[in-house]
């Protein structure tokens, strides 16, 4: 643990589930809207289409925000939900719930306590106004803003993990991706990072738990942010 | 000025010589080093480097990022100032001396105060990790770090200040840019932004004060990042 401690100088972390609770938050948005659908069903649907359309934007090699993803599967997601007739402004501002997602109870002391030691960074798939308008709004402390957007290609791209090494500088080795999916992580390893696993066991809805068993293959294991903060020594 | 206060939502500030004192702080790193040159004048002719550098870049069309130029400015300075004989490993740290820039006395106040009612970020020529570090050793607290390397323009690109607002999909005329040179303001009005002059009279060394008249052009003159923050009500 010494020689980690030693070793990292800047953790990047994964946002939507690991830092900010993107299910509660645009469950409550939508709920607020009275809109006689079940808001965390709408969220649910909503997020479902999220892979597969950075998987169609990657495959196509066109490069286009997470704004107009998420716009493009909400249109889809209103049309099931039998919502057609939602103005054009009210789908505007439903699509920027995504800028205005809540934190973890533990995000902000977490990361505040990891900043004053490392370097702290976000690596998401989301884009650059999407996370400062959240970073403002939540209060979160990133030294840097990096993301899909900085490097024209969605993680699980090497080109992502590997942006944040050459970036500042250093080995993969020097960076840990923190982060609350296993396959992000996996992929990140395979970049030469190391990585940090963190337990969101309500990422989905507080219905039922996600499974957070440990992975060997992971640094550290850690049941929330301070607790990463913790095992660094912060 | 209530217009303007309501209008604008986010303030993008040049940082070499706006915000941090390039002068001061390179000419410290080289006395220290105890080079047997004057720091100076090192300083200047170093900086001297930096336009015809990335003018040769926007004309090439290759991208480079800002300390791969610093550098090649440096091997040709040490030359100039009979220093070839030092060695890789201190070229290197001394490279990174941009990386460690002081802030003038009223940035971190006057930024901390603007940011608690608009978006603030850089908009500097300097690359990611150099804007990043400079933000962590001198303590400025951007929403948001946005750059050259962000657009892979550098400044007088009009990529780069449309880029502002292209991020938080704002109009122009909703981005203020902050800078000590006329001539960057002069790019950023002919695209659309506002425009705050930050007087910077030391900006080049205390031998000889730079010519801060105010042009009418500009929405705002300020002698300070602190007056910017008053004139706009924070």
């Amino acid at each position: 643990m010494t020689e980690l401690r030693e070793r990292v100088k800047v953790i990047a972390f994964d946002v939507f589930g690991t830092v900010v609770d993107w299910h509660g938050s645009v469950k409550r948005e939508v709920e607020a809207m009275n809109l006689g659908v079940d808001g965390g069903e709408f969220a649910l649907a909503w997020r479902a289409g999220y892979q597969p359309a950075m998987a169609e934007v990657m495959q196509r090699g066109e490069w286009v925000i997470l704004d107009v993803l998420h716009r493009r599967i909400l249109d889809r997601v209103l049309a099931d939900f039998g919502l057609d007739d939602m103005d054009e402004a009210t789908r505007h501002h439903l699509n920027r719930a995504w800028h205005r997602l809540d934190p973890w109870p533990d995000s902000v002391e977490g990361l505040t306590r990891l900043k004053s030691k490392f370097m702290i960074s976000s690596l998401s798939n989301g884009n650059i106004g999407l996370l400062a308008d959240m970073a403002k709004h939540a209060g979160l402390p990133w030294d840097v803003i990096l993301c899909a957007e900085t490097f024209n290609k969605y993680k699980p791209h090497p080109d992502t993990y590997r942006g944040v090494a050459r970036t500042f500088e250093v080995d993969p080795g020097e960076v840990m991706l923190a982060a609350a999916h296993h396959g992000d992580l996996e992929a990140a390893r395979n970049c030469g990072l190391e990585t940090a696993y963190i337990e969101r066991p309500w990422e989905y809805g507080r219905d039922e738990a996600k499974n957070t068993a440990p992975w060997d293959a992971n640094s550290l294991h850690n049941t929330s942010i301070i607790h990463l903060a913790e095992q660094l020594g912060c």
